[in-house]
């Protein structure tokens, strides 16, 4: 049994009842592709929670979930605007890039988050046809530094994005946390709040594989299901991804797993407070914390939790919980950082 | 539980050694993308298998396993030559296209296989500028057909691509039953034989999902972790694969269950040869048997069994079996079908 | 000053009225990218030919022209159908592919000709994901063997092409031969024939460089602009380009060329065929001859006059004629011929 | 004859020994490709400028040379980073994107150039599968700014990008005025101060048509033909861009017009910077000229001159001169200024 940590919700095991829900799929033959019931009722559930106009697609990861929502509501010569912290931006090895052949256009922010503000100086050009045309947003809610847009902040922009004739992309790799930070329901955020296109993870909270890509307006969407082929992420043996959403929809898992994951950011965060020579850098709104740390820190409490530095120049740390995270990880973790300081 | 067949031998579940080792990766954190124990050991498992001088990448699935097989031997002005009808070819939507940006140039062959007679033909042009440059073969093994290639077969093509200064590529997504069907190691048919990239199956043959990429030759690969993560086919939670390529290898159970899925193709070909109006194209040498039946007896059989038609022009069907056909299966099946012939 | 030849119709110089037309257009600034007088006239001349309801793009060159065309007009799931002998499938170093993302579909023909009974057979899959969906027939006009398609031949492939959805393009890097071979205005054969677009050559016959890419509905190619920059086709002087075009359709010009081209052509043809040791293997329909001639003549031929072999495994090759073959050419390329056999 | 103006170096026209250059060369046939003797003579008049290791490829435009440079020298999981104002990042419609499917890394600068401390924080991930993985750095000189690097300058660059093994771009549409303003070689600056590849301008400095790729490393650049040929910039006759490439080495013609143009630009800033209300914004160092001026005297100006506006937002207008630029022009268009302020 590996070391305990705070490393990413990834790292994280799969919630029993998923496993559960793996072997009681487990019967007899299922045609492939999701041309099963599994996947039939999977997709109602989805409907019940986003509304009957939605169109979804499952895939194996959240960066398949993106390039798929990307590549089916752009051209290769639009410019898709992102944080530059964004996952699109800087951990996908430039897979947006290669299957999309848009620009990607990072911006600057100071909390992970897009605002009109910040969007509206790259959206010029339109109708020039040497620049890259401006076609989609993408903002990730919760975002990659653990803070999150309001609704009126993600109706703000897509009212902008929509003006101008754009698409707007919502990566939800960590989209059931937001909901339970929020205290609204998926649709409120998404659809209701006027966006295009989501990537919906499963993986981070509690999943062992299996995401999916909801469009919110079914014509636009009409090829997805070949750009998902093209893009290699078609399951074959659907059911086992299909059997899995329902039951982390079943008995509200996903808000569950999520609620416990963000209680104990809340908790981590407030013990890191009484503790004066830490300075938390991001709010702490969903189940991560980012704080800048003593350098010779890092080392020690990587010896017994793992974690990753977020930006070495400045000595920042990122501590992800998950929905497995016990206190005691929090006690005895915020325990080591005290007992440095108090040498 | 849904309706048997022989529709694809993707159609059956997952084999219980591989759910119980799922459940028995579920412990604890791992550190993602392959950086954990389980994913450790699995690669000496290969290694056990191939050699030691192999370089192994897990993908998801087999369309991502060929697309970062390729790509990553390959340059996008290259010409990548394949039996037309090759999984690369007619069932992956274009994305070796997409992804490596090369030409395929599909071959025509009387049973699936290729040979040097029916590639030389294409060996030309080269350092012509105007041409795509034959860069690749990839052969597939057991073919699309249920035919196989003798090791001699498969040197003689390896042979001829490297006096060209080609490589060439192994589709496997059935090896198993290939190496099943000759009693030979995966060792002796591909890299003793000249391969230089495999695609290796699990999903097909018990798995629930995870396929590997293996390299001969590492000098060649050194790329291959970018391309499999921009082409989204790396699994943040590798553990879930390797732990079942463990399973898979334990106690030989890729073995048990190729050898037991030729078997069942094996059974259910001498049944059929014994009923006169009906005739089998393809030569029967591992889990497919193809054969050309009365149009309107399809119909019929496809009430109780799942099952594809191959080629409409001429009534001709495709039959998989799997480590789950049970020979019950078989003798229900061709029991109606002599029903029909006996009315 | 080079051997002359009969290798390609690019082998050719410039007509003198174009090189006048380029320096009449040497006087003082223009906007730039066809924003300028010469452009909107050229632009007005193509619909003088090809009626007021097109979209015109002007290219460097033929490939540049063609993978505007194709990709303006499909998908990257899509299949494109062509002739095996198509320009786009064998000289063009596999740019259709890295462009569209595309798959080639090739076609085996006797003559370079598509045929609705050669093309049926690969009209399958519609809605099937796996399957690369068929979005696109390119015929080449005159084909690369020198041949003609009948208007009625090209409607009935356009028929087809729609009855499944499918647009069509026109390689018409040698459109004016065809024009002149065919005694019918453009128009008769292209638009009125139901193709969608096409790459309409100048430089095979007497202009520098340039070419045009026509829309015959300009619906679907307001993008056309974008990917025309996105593909490095846009040109900054434009009115160079636009200027030639110009000069070509002045006196008809381009009619004038491509007659005599063809006149040639024909004039080679009937010397060869009173040689009973020389076989002419396609029907001299515009400005080519293909023929099989002794391999060990070759040589001799070639030493002074440039011509290329087309298929060596039979000792065929290519001759081609141009807007400044002369008589003598003709007359001293065939003694020259004739001289062997007399020995 | 159209309206003058400063809008773009290629607004001008060609300069008339161009022209006579295309006329000579117009002389019977001459294989294709670049196998003929003007190419010849052309690549030998480049080895006279950067020496004998080099490795040339003339391409049609701007765009054509720039994508043919990244791609031949970097990988789909590149970053290729450059200023945010680089052609190649707002003028090419994501053209590198497109063909590389690499990451653009745009970093703001003050002034266009790029600088070891800005580039800096940009090099990091190596190794690190999930970030595109830095490659190639791209600078351009004269910058799109009209500021030069100097020697010294361009030194820091490569010798920190070789220390990451990573190669240095320099894109050169303007290279002949940077070469005239430096007073120095074109080796100097390039090729000695470590530069890997270039593209090399002809377009904008008086040519018709016609850039070149040069590779300081014939061992990087073998697969470039096919990248040329793959990206439609392999131009059929081209001993037209040869003969042009001769005409403008001939008794140096690309540095008469250059340092006019250079001259130009000095002169235009040298009458703007007596006019107190206009603040010229970038040092003014080789034929453009930044500066901010009143918003309505924009149009006052444009309807008898040609020019862009740059920065909308603050009133920044660009002016480029040329090597037709007149100094009547420049004394013309400082006196409609001035008028306006005299009001």
């Amino acid at each position: 049994m590996g070391k305990r940590g705070f490393a990413s919700d990834n790292n994280s095991g799969v919630h029993p009842a998923i496993l559960k829900a793996l072997s009681d799929a487990n019967v007899g033959h299922a045609v492939g592709y999701g041309d099963d019931e599994w996947s039939a009722r999977a997709i109602n559930k989805f409907k019940e929670h986003f509304g009957n106009n939605i169109d979804v697609y499952f895939s194996f990861n959240g960066t398949g979930a993106n390039i798929l929502s990307l590549k089916t509501l752009s051209c290769s010569f639009n410019a898709i605007l992102c944080a530059d912290t964004a996952h699109i931006n800087v951990d996908e090895c430039g897979a947006p890039e290669k299957f999309t052949g848009s620009k990607l256009v990072p911006i600057s922010t100071p909390d992970g988050k897009l605002t009109p503000e910040l969007i509206k100086p790259h959206l010029h050009g339109f109708g020039f046809e040497h620049h890259s045309q401006p076609g989609m947003i993408s903002i990730t809610q919760v975002t990659e530094l653990g803070t999150l847009y309001t609704i009126e902040e993600i109706k703000a922009i897509t009212t902008l994005a929509h003006e101008h004739g754009m698409y707007v992309h919502l990566d939800g790799a960590r989209i059931a946390n937001a909901a339970a930070a929020l205290n609204k329901s998926f649709k409120e955020f998404t659809v209701d709040a006027g966006i295009d296109v989501i990537s919906f993870g499963g993986t981070k909270n509690g999943m062992m594989f299996g995401e999916a890509v909801i469009f919110f307006n079914p014509e636009l969407s009409k090829f997805a299901k070949y750009y998902r082929k093209q893009s290699a992420q078609l399951y074959s043996k659907m059911r086992y991804i299909s059997t899995q959403f329902l039951a982390y929809f079943e008995d509200d898992l996903w808000l569950k797993n999520a609620t416990h994951a963000n209680k104990m950011a809340g908790l981590l965060a407030e013990h890191i407070e009484q503790i004066p020579e830490i300075k938390i850098t991001q709010k702490v709104q969903a189940n991560g914390v980012f704080a800048i740390i003593p350098e010779e820190l890092i080392p020690i409490l990587q010896e017994e939790y793992f974690f990753y530095e977020w930006d070495e120049n400045r000595s920042e740390v990122r501590w992800m919980t998950s929905f497995d995270t016990e206190e005691e990880d929090i006690v005895n973790f915020t325990k080591l950082i005290k007992q440095y300081f108090d040498k």
